[in-house]
């Protein structure tokens, strides 16, 4: 291994162990996209998959869970090569225990395999965490134009449903990327977050949430009271 | 069946005759993405599947075959519910013969099936058809920026190679929807795509094309001489 990917696999073991002292259940793992000037997803795909087998050691050392969150294939390239719950449930089962998958409506929805893939996901028991927003049409830009839940295309309360019957008993977390949602009033997004959320997914009648702001991303966490 | 579908079916119909007079080997068929209002893709695709199956007695009347191209994933709603070669090849295993898979790189490049879909294609002689450009980084555009083959990071010659392995002994098209190809000169367009085909397929040494204009798209088909 060389000195470059010895420093990495450094500081994301500094990562890890900070996120145990935290009391982390998990930590997200992206993969970035292709090289400099590399084509070809096969040779990065087994590239990430060597990595993030490296940093499951280092997780589970530590007791912190790797979750990974499959994106949606027009971010392949820059932002990831894993681009379905399949590829990601493929890794999950070739690399064991102490690693799992996050399930965003707005990376899947498209996918025909959908529901199986949640059910397997299930199955295993690594569900970890599920993101709510919307497909607009029409969608203005590839990163920073999605939509409020009910503002879009996706059924929403279709893959709540998938996901409760894979067993999933986790909160709802609300992720929009968007410069539209951006400009507003947080308050008032998040009075709007969770008055869509009631309206679509039937509950939580009191919700508390969690507001994060992330790379100037907005999350909000609605878990039931 | 209702009137409105009624006059949808013989107008599709006046279209498939127009193509046997003209000697088509096939007609491309989109199936559209949701109907107004409409969430859930499941009902969508069953839908769509059903018209095809109608369209398919059409087309194997007068004798020209269907030709369904997938699109990627992020035209899944508006254009689309067939995102990906592996739903176009169980669609066309389920309704037999007189219908076939165009491949276009940007729609499903970033697939980890794609190579066993292709040679899927292949083996059943469905292969009707291969589209080059290129996935611009950043790109900035759903629809409208694609980029000249080389100019983004697919694996053009890796999917070629895909391609001619599964038996496609066709010609390459290229289809660059992109407001800033649109924008210029068409002559050096074409002059530029053959150039590239070359420089990335290795020949033909001597081409010949035929440029269409449809939708204010460019389309070059590049046949060896």
């Amino acid at each position: 291994m060389d000195h470059f990917r010895q420093a990495g696999l450094r500081a994301r073991k500094e990562e890890l162990e900070r996120a145990a002292r935290f009391g982390a259940d998990h930590v997200f793992l992206f993969t970035g996209g292709l090289g400099d000037g590399e084509r070809g997803l096969v040779a990065a795909r087994r590239r990430a998959e060597d990595h993030i087998g490296r940093l499951l050691e280092l997780a589970r050392r530590v007791g912190v869970k790797l979750a990974l969150e499959p994106l949606h294939p027009m971010l392949a390239g820059d932002r990831t090569v894993i681009t379905s719950l399949t590829s990601a449930n493929d890794l999950c089962d070739a690399l064991g225990h102490g690693i799992g998958v996050v399930v965003d409506v707005y990376h899947v929805w498209w996918d025909e395999r959908l529901e199986a893939e949640i059910m397997r996901a299930g199955r295993s028991g690594r569900l970890l965490g599920f993101h709510v927003n919307d497909w607009l049409l029409p969608t203005r830009h590839l990163l920073t134009d999605r939509g409020m839940m009910g503002d879009g295309i996706i059924d929403l309360k279709g893959i709540e449903v998938m996901m409760r019957r894979a067993g999933f008993v986790g909160g709802l977390e609300v992720e929009i990327f968007s410069t539209n949602w951006w400009a507003r009033d947080p308050g008032e997004v998040m009075e709007i977050a969770i008055s869509r959320c009631r309206e679509i997914f039937g509950g939580p009648s009191h919700a508390s949430y969690l507001s994060r702001v992330l790379d100037s991303a907005m999350t909000l966490r609605i878990t039931a009271a």
